[in-house]
């Protein structure tokens, strides 16, 4: 299935999951809904859809997870961009969570992001396979305090300070590489792939998360605030430890170019058609945004 | 079982679940094992499985519902207490998480806890009968924007404002109400309760946590700072709307014996045991603290 199709269906599917919801906590749905629906490029729920997608052929029955994964990232950008956190007032080109509603109501919005995802992948265990269960259990783990909770921490904890280059893998490998590799393993999962697969899903998206966040430092050096949407050289500013200020530019583009190779060689190692997802990772990898 | 023992046992169980955990991410835990310690009456886990015990006879086999029940009651502390909610530096007797940690971490350490709870009860689920899961999918929908999540939402909007009866009972029949019936449905459904019973703790439930909140209202006016561990009159001085505002300090005490004389009137009319719970009942609308 078409990538820009998938991202328009999820697209849809979370804009009319808010609507008319509410009576007087109306306001909660608003400040969830403003933060999902104001763009992005919905890597983990197409993610989740794509790889489903080669086992099976009705897409649309893995939504509620691909969607509850798309909650979980937006809840962790809007708790992030917090004044107590990164303090940011820019997100995908529009103001922040916080800006628009207060600091008080962006807390609750990621929250209720988070449950609301939480209470989603329950829902669809009920009435699912145990394999829905097994996908919703491992993307709980992958978002917690050992997945990007614990990434996020490290985060905090380690501004102003320079860190070890063990510590800025683990750092990325949880906060922005766990909900990517569940995103993968999910899709997988449900789509009741054999163990072989799975097994080469999981070193794909240990590599394409690594890759993606190298490329993120990249983009914040060399990218522009028009075409990110989001503020750059913030690492720089925030005195960040990051894959350009360990291992140079020059490093870091031939590390995420040699990722990119592994990761499309893992894929052509499948004995499925991966076309689609070989496209979406040299885009991802290859991006200017 | 008695009540103090099944209460050691939550905190016991607790305690132990954050020792020894995480590397470069510690902190996260300290955070969330400080304010899970601190203390509390630990109600909502008590309920749980006091009420499973009626059913069943081994309730540690009910204990990470009921664990995950206290952790969802805490975050809920946690971000409620932050300054951009209702900024308290006291809880429980002792300073607030983010008056120890800074408020960066303490937003972490709450997110930490839903999280947490949530993995543990899917963990749970995938481990055992139905039963579980449909537990765990109500008491996440309890925290979430139609439950708990809303209620907070409410609350905070409602802050210097006056608002309408059917507002302020909307208000506490979720921020309080939803997490405490969902702690009594989840024990009696773990237990495999008959359905006659079910439809009578549910009644039960939403009786006890509309009493427990109008009692808090009532303490919170009457109360001493000393004995409940927290500031007193804060309600008055937010200028909050709360059931002794609108109906009156006697028609409040009224109104609460009422409903514990119903509650207890239902506890009679299921056949089984429930002599502790009835205990457990009659303390938690006539303490003083």
């Amino acid at each position: 299935m078409d990538t820009k199709v998938l991202k328009q269906e999820v697209e849809d599917w979370l804009q009319s999951y808010f609507q008319n919801k509410g009576s007087y906590n109306k306001k909660i749905y608003d400040a969830m809904a403003y933060s999902i629906t104001v763009g992005g490029k919905r890597i983990r729920p197409v993610l989740c859809l794509l790889i489903y997608n080669i086992y099976e052929s009705d897409y649309n029955k893995a939504m509620p997870v691909a969607a509850a994964l798309e909650m979980i990232h937006t809840y962790s950008l809007i708790h992030d961009d917090l004044p107590c956190m990164d303090n940011d007032d820019l997100r995908r080109g529009k103001p922040t969570n916080h800006k628009v509603f207060g600091e008080g109501l962006a807390v609750l919005a990621g929250d209720g992001l988070l449950n609301e995802a939480m209470s989603i992948l329950m829902e669809y265990s009920l009435h699912n396979s145990k394999e829905a269960l097994k996908a919703s259990a491992l993307i709980a783990e992958a978002a917690g305090s050992e997945g990007m909770i614990g990434g996020q921490v490290v985060d905090i904890l380690s501004e102003g300070k320079s860190i070890s280059k063990e510590q800025l893998f683990y750092m990325h490998s949880k906060k922005t590489g766990a909900l990517i590799k569940a995103a993968i393993l999910s899709g997988a999962i449900l789509g009741k792939a054999p163990q072989g697969d799975i097994d080469k899903f999981n070193e794909f998206g240990e590599k394409l998360g690594l890759a993606f966040q190298i490329k993120d430092d990249i983009l914040d050096v060399i990218g522009d605030t028009n075409t990110l949407g989001k503020k750059t050289k913030s690492d720089d500013s925030n005195n960040k430890t990051t894959f350009v200020t360990t291992f140079g530019l020059e490093s870091c583009k031939e590390m995420c170019e040699n990722l990119t190779e592994e990761c499309i060689k893992l894929l052509e190692s499948i004995d499925k058609n991966t076309k689609e997802l070989k496209e979406l990772t040299l885009f991802l990898l290859r991006r200017d945004y």
